[in-house]
């Protein structure tokens, strides 16, 4: 293709069953945490997907029925009639942006709840729900499979009416009947759908015939089937019956969208996987056993090598979540030749954790994911500036960078001043830390995007008084200062400093620098935190043949990453690594030899030998300057405005999202800006009828 | 008054500023998963309550704005205009009852998480937020509290034009701006709203003063407050600046609410607290300091103890939430003297438990609670039979009682047969263990609704064979036999039996039926249930003197019952009950002296030597009647149908939930009985503007 500068291949079409991408960039289907709950939200999600050059943009995993009820969480939902019209605003915003709408939809069985529904909960054996709750699934019988197909092909019919192109029949991350059928692991049937694989495939054959036949020739079928589990001979192997699900399958459905479970493991981080691609071993023999369109996924970001995967025979279509997430307009920034322009994903999965909370999707790389709606944001368009003409950004993390380059965009003369000798605040510091140096994406996608522009100046080394300030005759200045780690214990569990006698207190701020613990004794590091900072910090002082000893009033080590879906990997990593963990206890007091910890349940005492004591609790808000602006300069200046951990600390996508929030309402109607705070999607208080 | 059986006090009016009350029975705020997500569920439950004879009828907590977003909880809103019409639902539906509608306005501060709006969290002082999340609040500062004041009058505005009667202030359970102003575990402040208790109970001042001014006598105004930490001299005590508060502020509310802190003090369950009015040695020295009303609680059910606290002048009103959920119509049956038929609460707090979640509220003593919309189900009526005459119910646990109970009432001649020697099933052997006495409540008052029926026969010692059922000739065959638990190890770990070699192993089923584990060494109780029954049971063989040790694959003990707030109480007492707790680890297998554990993160091994393990893991169905019949003898059946644990083993709750179910749908059209599963409240498609 023209103009795709060396990777036409990436633009060519692919037919699949009746229909036809008009390239090889396929948004698979993940979840968002908005569907049924915030049906506009997730059209304009999507919407912004097709915008950006996804030929396919399917939707999140969608219940079929109520005995199929995820809620609180929010998936998306095709139980009846009423639920039409929330995806039909879906397929008719993808397709005006040129794209095919694909859905997935989904029987739960026993990793539904049905919280809402109390309907009975349906397994393919007799066990517990998926989730730690007392309730459990019963064994489907021949009436329950019957119904589960006829409910299959209902919600078929249903989708090919909200004008899907495209309808999955899931088999993947061990969350659907069809999967649980099929892995011995859940499935002890002693009747033709248990036993032999081809019996236990049986249920797919079946969903997938069935789908076929009732859309007849109008939508596509696709087969979303993870072929490993990752557990070895545990498991189902790619090599072994994987491989032969997909050869007794293999020209049922119209294409193939195969990964790996179980969703930890589809949807690792770069802190545990690095590597783009990684799900290849597992996926690249697909190709060989079927003649129909294969998509893959594995986090890709490198045109080179989606190239290389279309060209070597590989993978037909390039799949993402994640990438596409980060960068809705990845196809069109390789199409367009702008590679440096495309925000890589930095695998940290603050995406996921957002579905995991049943809260609106966000990212850290891209501030309007899950913003499209709510406030009209596009990744690629802001307002250009209206009265003002300069600024200055003090700071350059997260939010200095993002603040200044929207700023830029919108065609300020942009003034930006780093304390320090080097770009990137936090993110720069964090991404020295063992497993997270994919992280220093933000600043470099940042940096490079500033570095091209002529209206901005740049300085490292700058560290400004308030006089200085007020001297640069700035009147508008953006405050991205940040926050600092308390060395004194105060944080979650304690609102007061920690008597800490003799004892050596580190920080994170001080590893992050460079300084390391003694080497005399343990380090006792005290994560009252309880985020992701204190299981990186373990791992690197371990890494660095520390003894470290990791506290927590926590019950496990980094709680907050169980929703990454990391938590299992940072505490086996540690462990591995010889980190002692003492879950459940807070830090008291320390003396020179040692720090007393007491229990939460029952305040005994329990004594820890160390020589140093890593503090990861709570941070200070760097507000030093702004309080010396406003008190004595504030006549000085139109705009002062503290952003990112300085105005409040948080998350690094917090960070950015302030910063980008800052420049986008810079200059705009003040009301018009709180409104935005108050957009939401309500609650029709009409009767949908029935009962 | 007249007809109220001795209880008159109960019933006089009582003025609350410029509002006057019908009678003393006061439904304070509660949540109920409902709310803003489910509006006219939301109402619903509420009229329900104003016909059962409350006279003041309160809705849960409503966010007065974006800064205060409890998402994704289901709790109320009041934002803006948009959110008045789900709430004058409420108030016009209570209203048609006779009853007053109240409203409890909250700020929640570093409580909230902000995730749905990501708009800066407001605290009091600077620190992390109140849920494991790496996040913090900023203190507000001048502006901050003027615009919150601002927000609290508006709301209150928005309130009146919703049609409340009552509108409060809240400081209470830890969880608003107004309760972490004033207490110096929060507090830190050094301004005129920090330091003193003058200083920290001016927010909470002008909050009052506020509401009473923009309400202009138009609406009462309440003010709950927590009078007692129960943290001892750590926190804020009745005795000291808990009283000096009531002091400061006596007749500025037109209605004092008492209670204590946190939730999960002021919601003790019967496990941990069985008395009635447990709260009021703290709540009792307000009425003596206020001129105004005071309504308190403490999970009041004794209508004598009633009387008697209004007599005495302890209390004005009534106050309840958890009895007001187990039955709605308590007011009405004291009055017409129906006191037997009262539904007690049981203090199990799976009302509690679904809020948590996010999930609509359920009751396990009634099951039409958060139903009331949904399926139109009323807790006192039930449609007559139609054409069938006689039913029979086989077993008598939770799902028969009520099963039994609803066919009697619908005119059915119904025959309820018990296979042991005592009605009551789960319940009545659950009711055994120590700790849960008070849940025999729910048999007991099935029982006795069951005796007063002239159209009921009930026999124990009724253990039927296929061939019995057959032969009784009975077309209408109800099976609630019940579940086991598993003894071989099969649950959520493993789904296949563990080798257990000679150990002797003890099912939860042998220790309610009165076995003890030997005492010559330590028990292992295994439980990778992680619902409430494992620590339960833990505590049972600790008072027995057995040495137990507690081995879960959980982190905690008990998981499940941090959703019924009681997990802090069942860990603290185990430890201090001297049962050793080895989380995170499962049972791999046994031999004659131990059994081996292996760590969930790195499969390393631990051996535990011990005498015997008790199975706490999954639960087998009771089908073998069920199946006999429908292989032997379907013919001579219109029904034949199972509920309870024997259909899906959960919570006793579902069971009842399944039993009423069941005596609803008997004789009703399919059709529309499969409708009920889908109702649901729906999302507006319409946009609301702004932006």
């Amino acid at each position: 293709m023209p103009g795709a500068n060396g990777y036409s291949v990436l633009f060519e079409p692919v037919k699949i069953g009746p229909v036809t991408t008009r390239n090889r960039f396929f948004q698979v289907p993940h979840c968002t945490g908005l569907g049924h709950v915030r049906p506009q939200a997730e059209a304009a999600v999507r919407a912004m997907k097709a915008e950006g050059g996804w030929s396919v943009v399917s939707t999140q995993e969608t219940e079929i029925h109520p005995t199929s009820d995820l809620g609180p969480y929010a998936e998306h939902r095709l139980w009846d009639k009423h639920d039409v019209p929330a995806l039909r605003l879906m397929t008719e915003q993808v397709h005006a942006k040129g794209s095919l709408a694909a859905i997935q939809l989904a029987h739960n069985g026993h990793h539904a709840m049905n919280h809402l529904t109390r309907a009975p909960v349906l397994g393919v054996s007799d066990r517990p729900i998926d989730v730690v709750y007392p309730k459990q699934a019963r064994a489907m019988d021949k009436q329950d499979i019957r119904d589960l197909r006829r409910w299959h092909r209902d919600a078929a019919l249903r989708a090919r009416d909200a004008g899907f192109d495209i309808v999955y029949v899931y088999a993947g991350h061990q969350m659907t009947l069809a999967h649980h059928f099929l892995l011995p692991q859940y499935n002890s049937r002693s009747d033709e759908y248990g036993g032999s694989l081809q019996n236990r495939v049986r249920l797919t054959r079946e969903l997938l015939e069935d789908t076929r036949e009732v859309l007849d020739g109008h939508c596509a079928v696709a087969f979303r089937f993870a072929v490993d589990q990752m557990i070895g001979t545990d498991g189902m192997q790619a090599g072994e019956e994987g491989r032969a699900v997909v050869e007794m399958l293999a020209d049922l459905p119209d294409l193939w969208d195969v990964n790996v479970a179980d969703w930890s493991n589809d949807s690792q981080t770069t802190r545990f996987q690095p590597e783009d691609g990684y799900q290849l071993p597992y996926t690249e023999f697909v190709k060989q056993v079927t003649s129909k369109p294969v998509v893959g996924v594995g986090r890709f970001t490198s045109p080179d090598l989606m190239a290389s995967l279309v060209s070597r025979g590989v993978l037909d279509l390039i799949g993402a979540a994640r990438p596409s997430i980060a960068d809705p307009f990845l196809p069109k920034k390789i199409e367009e030749g702008r590679i440096e322009e495309i925000r890589e994903c930095i695998g940290c999965n603050i995406c996921v954790s957002a579905d995991n909370l049943g809260v609106p999707i966000r990212c850290t790389q891209n501030p309007t994911m899950g913003e499209e709606w709510r406030r009209k944001w596009h990744p690629e368009v802001i307002a250009p500036k209206q009265q003002e003409e300069a600024v200055l950004v003090v700071g350059s993390g997260p939010a200095g960078l993002e603040c200044a380059m929207q700023l830029a965009r919108r065609g300020y003369q942009v003034t930006l001043a780093e304390a320090s000798g080097e770009f990137g605040g936090r993110v720069r510091k964090e991404s020295r830390l063992k497993g997270l140096s994919a992280w220093k994406r933000v600043a470099d996608n940042r940096l490079w995007d500033l570095q091209q522009r002529g209206n901005v100046q740049m300085f490292t080394g700058s560290l400004l008084t308030a006089a200085e300030v007020a001297d640069l005759g700035i009147p508008n200045v953006f405050l991205a200062t940040g926050s600092s780690w308390h060395r004194d214990g105060r944080g979650r569990t304690s609102p007061l400093a920690l008597a800490m006698g003799g004892m050596p207190v580190f920080t994170p701020d001080d590893i992050m620098d460079g300084l390391l613990p003694p080497t005399d004794g343990p380090v006792l590091l005290y994560d009252d935190d309880q985020g992701y900072i204190g299981g990186v910090l373990a791992s690197h002082l371990a890494a660095a043949d520390r003894k470290v000893v990791l506290a927590t009033p926590g019950a496990v080590a980094s709680a907050f990453t169980e929703l990454t879906l990391e938590q299992h990997r940072v505490q086996a990593d540690l462990l591995q690594a010889g980190v002692e963990i003492i879950p459940l206890h807070a830090l008291q007091s320390a003396d020179a030899s040692g720090a007393l910890l007491s229990c939460i349940y029952t305040s005994r005492p329990r004594r820890v030998d160390c020589a140093s004591v890593l503090m990861v609790t709570s941070r200070q808000r760097g507000t030093a300057l702004y309080d010396d602006l406003t008190a004595h300069h504030a006549d000085r200046f139109t705009t002062l405005e503290l952003i990112g951990d300085a105005a409040a600390p948080g998350l690094i996508a917090d960070a950015v999202f302030t910063g980008h929030l800052a420049a986008r309402n810079f200059e705009r109607d003040p009301e018009a800006a709180d409104a935005d705070w108050f957009r939401r999607e309500l609650i029709s208080l009409e009767d949908m009828g029935g009962a």
